[in-house]
């Protein structure tokens, strides 16, 4: 493996690139960000998985066609790192804006998300995401 | 690679070893089922993170130590597979029998999960596992 600092920083690089593109609404982006093959799977917060690059990518733009407005505050950032592998989980804190409301009134909300990326000829390209609703801060008593 | 089908039933079996370590409470095999890491990932539903193998194994002790019953009917199980990493995810139907309440009353549940394996010398070995709650079969409006 390459220096690992510098690994966990383009992993860091490529997580960032997710949400810039989520952003931005920028569906070009967000296709870049994935990897481009049949078994990528994101499950959008409290939904099923979406599998393969065709459905995950007319997901987004249902998404993002849904979306006036986001913002995230990430926290909680943390990277496994192996030679072909990495998982980032975070904590997203989210802020939207909703056409029907006024620009200033936005809704608040915090969802947990993991990314597995795959290190690849083009660099680390994001393979699974798993997005979903924090219920609590300090619920550890489900499996 | 070996022979992807018999790799991918190979991940299948780890996947079903943690769901059976869970289900008889046995917290050695459950331990035996993860990699034994500081970077391993465990996400129970609803919570936030817990990371490394003593937090980890400490949070199914405590899981177990509140699980009078469980368990599990997967449904949609799929696998995605590289060289030395897979991910699984499947719909947990989860059923769990309470103390407080006459054996044959159940509640039921769905949740969603993730599981992340890496090919290591004993076999394939949980690194991260991500479980949530089910909100919603057709939620697809969020990212």
């Amino acid at each position: 493996m390459p220096d690992p600092a510098a690994e966990r920083t383009a992993v860091e690089a490529a997580n960032a690139a997710f949400y810039t593109a989520f952003e931005t609404g920028d569906l070009d982006a967000m296709r870049a960000v994935w990897v481009d093959a049949p078994d990528i799977v994101c499950i959008h917060p409290g939904a099923m998985p979406v599998r393969g690059a065709g459905p995950v990518h007319r997901s987004w733009a249902l998404v993002m066609a849904n979306t006036s407005y986001i913002q995230f505050f990430l926290t909680d950032v943390a990277v496994s790192l192996r030679a072909d592998v990495a998982t980032v989980t975070c904590t997203e804190n989210v802020l939207t804006g909703d056409d029907r409301s006024s620009p200033d009134v936005f809704g608040g909300a915090t969802a947990l998300a993991t990314q597995v990326f795959l290190r690849t000829p083009e660099g680390w390209r994001l393979w699974l995401r798993h997005a979903a609703p924090v219920l609590s801060g300090e619920d550890d008593d489900d499996g």
